[in-house]
């Protein structure tokens, strides 16, 4: 068992290895950041990192999480009016070239460890997909989202054009660009209007 | 000026570069695939592939044109079943795990080569999107999609959802799904119906 000062250093390594990290990433870039360099900012060794993560993008990971306020989503009862709010969120994340370089080099990273992958998808983007479903279906009882709709494939409907527009690079997002997704996305997702069957 | 002879020797080894770039790419994927391999199973020098192309991205963005049938949309007058047999035929590529590697291999490729980015919206991409946007606008002109629609956006609605399933690796792909999104699409991409607004 640790004693309470090695426990309070120990808290302290945790925390510096997670600043230094994020403050590494800002400053260089995902690609260039390296354990090393995280290490020698936090004042540690490389060995104190490796105790707590298994890769680079592991830490990165945790110091993303770190600096991130929350998962969950706005529930003002109008789906539309939240959906607007985290969609102009969302698009301001992957418009500021920092943060998207970070997650692209993510993603990529992703691809080939599926280690990365794993740790990607349970500690960040799972969260987030979950608490979207959990809204939608909030939603849905309240009969603002079709019954019948697959909850998996409506977070995709929110979410994909963003991601086509992000790899691609085909157009640059702005807030506009979040309001009309918005819309459609509603149009897609809300109950099935009488009549409208068969058009 | 070449000779016939010449031409038509430069006319068969183009050919042959071709078939042995889509045959090396299908043994061995796409990561494993080079320039040298390819050179060796067209039967010539690798100064005569870097004659035509500048890239192994190159070479086997042709290989993968050669092999289409064709980028223009089906046109039945009516969008929704047009929608659904494209949707179809995107998702069943995307589940096949050879074309899928060597979508993802020219994804990530293309993320840190400019030069292959450009290449893959010019000559692959860039074409899909403008057959698809042709399809939409005229479905626009017979009152299947509604006017104000941005159609950038309309075609990121259609695909987006396939490249988020497709990069996160959350679910995977069969005619079911296809069908489904083409539901939403269209309920999307569909003319604002009376009485619907403010719902």
């Amino acid at each position: 068992m640790k004693s309470p000062d090695e426990r309070r250093r120990s808290d302290r390594a945790h925390a510096a290895i997670l600043e230094a990290a994020s403050q590494t990433v800002q400053e260089l870039g995902y690609g260039k950041t390296t354990i090393e360099g995280i290490a020698a900012r936090a004042g540690v060794g490389k060995q104190t990192i490796y105790r707590w993560w298994s890769s680079k993008g592991a830490v990165v990971i945790d110091a993303l999480l770190a600096g991130q306020t929350e998962t969950d989503w706005p529930d003002s009862g109008d789906l539309g009016t939240d959906l607007r709010l985290v969609l102009r969120a969302t698009t301001l994340e992957f418009a500021d070239e920092r943060t998207s370089a970070t997650l692209r080099a993510l993603m990529l990273d992703m691809q080939d460890d599926p280690a990365l992958s794993e740790s990607v998808m349970t500690r960040m983007l799972g969260p987030q997909l979950e608490a979207t479903k959990r809204r939608l279906r909030s939603a849905q009882q309240a009969g603002q989202v079709d019954a019948a709709v697959d909850l998996d494939l409506a977070v995709e409907v929110i979410f994909g054009p963003i991601y086509h527009r992000w790899i691609l690079r085909t157009h640059p997002f702005d807030e506009a660009y979040a309001d009309a997704l918005t819309n459609l996305a509603i149009r897609a997702l809300g109950p099935a209007v009488a009549g409208a069957v068969g058009r």
